[in-house]
């Protein structure tokens, strides 16, 4: 059968003996992020994604959402009861600002606590998810009347939020918007335009649905330039807060997709809707950036939480199903052939995916640790290099985990043969699910060219020097730790490529565009191959060190063991990668558009 | 809108100037695939599959196959019509032996008409695909008899063909097989058993179905040693060849799968029924192994033809699509933004596709003619290498161009981005119908065990030293072309890579099995890439030889890039592959199987 059990020992190996979080606790919300709480919710967190969210999965699938005649839309049945209990349980609320009714916790708790919810539902915890995003997004560029309007009530999830973006005619291109705003005397303004693949544009979760609308104001700058943000309430909010009139937008129509279908994915049509601007006119993608950025990361997450589940329910298979015999001789003499565990071919796929999971969730929460050194420390060469490792990281967390994320879920699949391909196991949905975390909020195309054309750069490469300067002061604070040699030469090798590779986008880069363009998705991946073989030094020395002091639990040989795998067997890829890289643009180019 | 094209002009390059199927006139069939025969086959076939077959792929898709309350299935509307005309058209004959109906064509030139019907509607295509196989086991293994009621009916189309092998309980290891089969005393047998996963056990689209079934003959040596194969028609045969009564099974339910919707994988619940011994008592693997080898080049073929498919959308949307400017400054100022077509990564995509699809293309036409020598040269030397090549490429062909194949999907569906998401462009249809490739007629897995645990080791290794002979002698033959140097070097590069793990394998994979099973996969993809690159070379040096003489086409300056991008963006790959070999099996071995 099926199941999603949540990896919370994985994840307090992470949070208390890794990034150990305990160290913090000088800085607001960590201070009530003590060792029990952390634990305590992490199991009521699992409780939750196991036997609320989970059960809730394949119906999801099956049913879908349907838009109803009166354009209102219907999730699966239990998606509302399993939204009531996630509202009553505090859970959007976690790491909110407590200034607008949040717990304040780290936000790195926070993405555990949605990784479980994202595994074991991936359609379902969209809606909180997108909440989530669109409040960060009101938090960073809204009055104080509109986060006390909206943020407070999407925090205790009574309303949710959505991020309208694209339009027919623009997906990643947003300067060809076409949505208008006409500016009222009121100081609103009139949002008419169509938006498409708005995630939770209309839905029966919550009371009250806050739009956040890209949209041109009347005379703006052509361009990315004339981009204004909105607020636009799906019901008029009243000054006691209370719902009014329902504002002018309807949801037109549902995707038909490959996966996600618990999740409505809305043709959103406004029609002089009412909206109020958010931060300043024509600067509407900067305070869209704080959601998007938020959403990659989030997203990231998708991908590590799909190849998790589908992990585990093919590590379940690979013990259960019997055929064939160990090459070594059999393995249970007793039964008619040996679990397919015993096969190398088989431990591959499961190694691929249990060694990328674990370091792809080390790297996930080190980033997040770093967002919440941003917004809380008060050091400024702390926040300097948390904010330069959260642009830095953003892009490589989005892409690389959905990448190797999805083909995780693909092996899963594999393994389970015949059987993975029908809708009796439940694999082939989160590789159909998984499918789109490689394209929305920016293709991982985008997250590469992202990588190589912005971030790289930004403040003359001080982000990517900082990001090797850990890594070398890592390997030469370890130098003589002989136990450790396997992962930091590895580590090292990576790092000497990603080096390489990094110069090589110097020299080339900078004067032909389309040398880095044509390098940017193997450099990224270069560089998350090598971000993770830091993770994996970094957790293999803990393991080590509680070896050291005695500790007999068999997760850190187990760790160990993963750490030497993903060193001898994933990081030779970054060979390729370098050499792909260096052949440059030009064989990418020559074809004439005819051609193909 | 989606459109397929056959790639005639490219399966003309293969047949006549690569491959130059002419100088075969001496073989039977060859004599009649005159250039004009040939070009018009490609083209009729073309037209077939463009306007007849493709047009149905969608409305398969959406459809499926339904199950009646008395147990029959109906195909998605068009299909029985479809199958008719495929019929009348005689494209089930095409290579088939004129001694049972058959126009005696080389193979070779089916398997381009296979692609083309594949490419356009791969869930269709497998009703007749299935049937090829299933003749071509009667004709190895069957009585004359049986030929002549059976085989003879296959071939025009009117009776189709099906495998049945898996069981619940076995998919992979077909030794645990349950099904019985009880001697009468008229001489044929009383088959009961449930039979999985029978694509297209039952259809309205012939009037008769015969099944090949895998049984065990009570009484019969336990594993492997004790399966026969029967044949088991759905009606009974009469003397005159007319149908008789309903023979004794039915189909119990159809599978709901990811993809391939159009067929019909159906449960067989064989009560009793009727079947003849087909072949020995207790040898029914080796007859099988007839139709799976020719099941498994059919396989890999569809993950060929699903990636052309995918490819050919994903170039025209490229050219479509207006998103952004030109990192070399705007390429179509005149509109709001440049095609997508303009993008580095976005080409990155397409030519990895392409140099994947006319690299693979090669690589099974080449092979298809070996099989064609295989069967009709009368040269002992020929017809060896030629069983020799069947036998060692036949795995490499299923899982790589499956696994490419599918990875090409991916990236086509990528560069839709969100839309590519939706039903509405046809590709995600390409990406899910695709998957089964992997898995059946052996997963990808098998093929590498196959090929590392028997083919490599056949006749002390006669076939893989012959194909690394074939190599050298044409490195050596054009060490002094200079024009073709870039592409030599390319296969050299990857040619002493597959040397240096086929040495491996000798060396560490004979001690210790696990050594061989834990490279298999990657040897496989090594293998796949050299071929390829072999493949490239000789396609390379006869479109330089074209120029040389002055033609002018376009076609071959197309054909040297993206030989070119081949070599410098796909080949880098090998040394990751054969690094991966090198790790040997413990890291993969390590864990306990409760640690998963």
């Amino acid at each position: 059968m099926p199941r999603y059990t949540a990896p919370v020992r994985d994840m307090q190996f992470l949070l208390h003996d890794v990034l150990t979080i305990e160290n913090y606790d000088n800085l607001p919300g960590f201070s009530d992020a003590s060792r029990d709480v952390v634990d305590q919710i992490l199991e009521t967190g699992a409780k939750f994604a196991e036997e609320v969210l989970f059960p809730l999965n394949k119906i999801g699938d099956e049913q879908g959402c349907v838009r109803n005649s009166d354009a209102t839309v219907k999730t699966p049945d239990g998606f509302k009861e399993a939204y009531d209990q996630l509202v009553e349980s505090e859970w959007l609320s976690l790491s909110a600002d407590p200034q607008y009714g949040g717990q304040g916790l780290p936000n790195v708790v926070n993405v555990a606590s949605n990784e479980m919810q994202s595994s074991a539902n991936m359609a379902f915890s969209m809606y909180p998810g997108l909440t989530h995003g669109a409040y960060q997004a009101l938090l960073a560029g809204g009055s104080e009347e509109q986060k006390q309007t909206y943020v407070t009530r999407m925090v205790n999830g009574g309303w949710s939020g959505t991020m309208n973006l694209t339009e027919p005619q623009c997906g990643t291109d947003l300067g060809l918007i076409k949505t208008k705003a006409v500016p009222q005397e009121d100081g609103s303004y009139k949002i008419t335009g169509q938006k498409i693949w708005i995630s939770g544009g209309e839905q029966d979760l919550t009371e009250n649905i806050i739009h956040l609308v890209l949209a041109r104001i009347e005379g703006a700058p052509e361009g990315i330039k004339g981009i204004s943000l909105f607020v636009v309430p799906k019901y008029m909010v009243k000054e006691d807060g209370s719902l009014g009139d329902r504002n002018g937008m309807t949801c037109g129509g549902l995707e038909e997709k490959m996966g996600i279908h618990g999740n409505a994915t809305c043709v959103m049509n406004y029609d002089g809707a009412t909206g109020w601007l958010v931060g300043e006119e024509n600067k509407g993608m900067r305070t869209m950036f704080v959601m998007m950025n938020e959403a990659r990361l989030g997203v990231g997450l998708q991908g590590l939480a799909q190849s998790e589940i589908a992990y585990q329910n093919a590590a379940d298979f690979a013990r259960d199903r019997v055929q064939g015999r160990a090459l070594s001789g059999p393995a249970a003499p007793e039964k008619p052939a040996d679990p397919i565990i015993v096969h190398p071919d088989v431990r591959r796929m499961l190694m691929d995916s249990r060694a990328f999971n674990e370091g792809a969730r080390a790297f996930l929460y080190w980033t997040a640790l770093h967002g919440d050194l941003l917004h809380k420390s008060e050091d400024e060469k702390v926040k300097e290099k948390a904010g330069d490792y959260m642009a830095l990281m953003t892009p490589v967390l989005k892409a690389f985990l959905t990448d190797r994320g999805f083909k995780s879920c693909n092996e899963s699949l594999q393994l389970h043969g015949g059987i993975g391909y029908t809708k009796e196991m439940g694999v082939e949905q989160y590789v159909r699910d998984a499918r789109i975390a490689l394209i929305y909020e920016g293709t991982n195309g985008i997250q590469a060219l992202d990588l190589v054309g912005r971030k790289l750069a930004a403040d003359g490469g001080r982000a990517i020097f900082s990001f090797f300067r850990e890594m070398d002061d890592f390997l030469g604070e370890n130098e003589s730790n002989e136990a450790l040699s396997l992962y930091t030469k590895g580590l090292k090798d990576a790092r000497d490529r990603l080096d390489e590779g990094t110069n090589w986008l110097m020299k080339n880069g900078l004067s032909n565009f389309d040398n880095a363009a044509a390098a940017s998705t193997d450099y990224l991946n270069l560089f998350g191959l090598t971000a993770i073989a830091y993770m994996w030094a970094k957790m293999a020395k803990v393991a080590l060190e509680k070896k050291a002091a005695g500790e007999t639990d068999p997760y850190y040989d187990t760790k160990l063991k993963t750490a030497t795998y993903y060193v001898e067997r994933l990081l030779p890829e970054t060979a390729a990668h370098l050499a792909k890289m260096q052949a440059g643009s030009e064989s990418m180019m020559a074809l004439e558009a005819d051609a193909f």
